[in-house]
């Protein structure tokens, strides 16, 4: 396999996300280096064997000596560093990512990048709703999915590489989308989710009612703790996806209340008997 | 304390809450008796201990020998039971119920009832996706809420019974509110939750989402596998305040929407770090 080849791993972002990649690879025996502009972070990586190396500053031997490198940085923080700091790669080395959003990072990155270099698009389906690097922990990966993102411009060995790269951090499934299909599914399937959850917040400024409230108001709003920085960017990156799931469910939502207020039991009903059936299909 | 007194208990619907009410109430040495209509529910309850007598029409014997009843039915079959068979309880018998809405239940039984019962509303905050006895456990009354729901005509002694019930089960916290403020209450902490988690499973009949998504899909969806003959009635008796908490939430929903059009990056942080702050209060 290519992966075995490349044992010097850099992170870049060391929060919740780079934080469980680095534990995960380090048990695997590859060596872990990181970089996060937060001293904190690095010496708690550090004290806690979660990397082998750290820096908090861009250190040239440190990137000039990665086989492969992993950015978990915000989008527009993650172009930046790219632009600024590729030429202290390696030749031939693969880097990939694990950002929210593809369309607006992927062929941004693949345009401004070193010919000799290949950017291969990944998004990992697992998170807390707590971040730093003292939260990680790799086991949110297991019964995870995780999502590899090529563009025309990837060649077939850094896909495969980056699928393997899935399969060794313990994700349970591993798919392939185009970075169009993925933001789609992302404002659907995430942003939405966290949107509604955000909103239901905003719905009621009782304190007491969390001496009344069952499982099901906990479980729809337990995203909306949320990394206001990252999720806002993310919103906004990927706008147009994320503002026609909305549409999409304020017209589903508009249609079951009217059914309420028909009084249509049947109708009720029946959507009741669809939702059902279809969430069998997420059951782990 | 008067619940001593009270050792042998009917309960009228033997499914999830009866049985899990049956379940705590015989751990803790009461006489358990159980009337249901389905054979297999009773036979499954004698057979696994959950009961200690059981019956599938309603026994005069039985149930004049109750020293107090609890009911777990739907709303309407609940005033039906009581119009029919009252005349065969004892006198002075404390009656409460499960019922998931109580205002269109509460006053129309008490203003039935004999003079010498009494009848006070509670409801148990707890619950799961399925439903019959056979998923009944009593550990879902654990951390969970409980609400004595009386009105003007209740005697202090019949609530305090009430509360004591609730504790009994093992409830951690119970509350008392009138049967507006419940109705109002569940309108908004668990219908709307109910309808929101319904309407997402209309928004896409993409069987191969369960391939990508993470867990936000997955708890805010939940309960979206949902008893459709029960909660389509009870949303139906609570269409009011439902309707007032869809709207609320509609309109919230609505001025989040127009942020992220707006590209308004500042107002979705303050909205995601108002809900961050409020969703401490939930913290278990």
């Amino acid at each position: 396999m290519e992966w075995i080849n490349r044992d010097r791993v850099l992170i870049v972002g060391l929060g919740l996300i780079g934080g469980s990649y680095a534990r995960a690879l380090k048990r695997l025996g590859y060596y872990v280096m990181a970089i996060d502009t937060d001293p904190q972070a690095i010496a708690y990586a550090l004290e806690n064997g979660i990397v082998d190396e750290g820096a908090t500053e861009v250190d040239s031997a440190m990137v000039g000596s990665a086989d492969t490198a992993i950015f978990a940085l915000y989008p527009r923080v993650l172009k930046e560093w790219i632009a600024q700091y590729q030429d202290l790669f390696k030749p031939g080395i693969f880097i990939t990512d694990v950002t929210g959003v593809k369309g607006c990072v992927v062929y941004d990155v693949q345009d401004m990048l070193r010919p000799d270099i290949e950017f291969i698009a990944a998004h990992p389906m697992a998170g807390k709703e707590t971040s730093g690097v003292q939260y990680s922990d790799a086991r949110i990966f297991h019964d995870a999915n995780y999502v590899v993102v090529p563009t025309s411009r990837n060649t077939p060995e850094a896909i495969e590489w980056c699928k393997n790269l899935g399969q060794v951090l313990g994700f349970a499934r591993i798919s392939v989308l185009s970075p169009e299909e993925h933001d789609e599914m992302i404002g659907f399937l995430s942003q939405l989710m966290h949107a509604i959850a955000v909103v239901l917040m905003a719905c009621s400024d009782n304190e007491h009612l969390a001496n009344y409230t069952g499982d099901s108001f906990r479980d729809l709003t337990r995203i909306a703790r949320i990394n206001d920085a990252m999720w806002s960017e993310l919103f906004l990156l990927n706008k147009d996806a994320l503002l026609h799931s909305m549409d999409v469910f304020e017209s589903e939502f508009d249609r079951f209340r009217q059914l309420v207020e028909d009084g249509d039991k049947e109708g009720i009903r029946r959507a009741m008997q669809l939702s059902t059936e279809r969430r069998a299909w997420f059951d782990k």
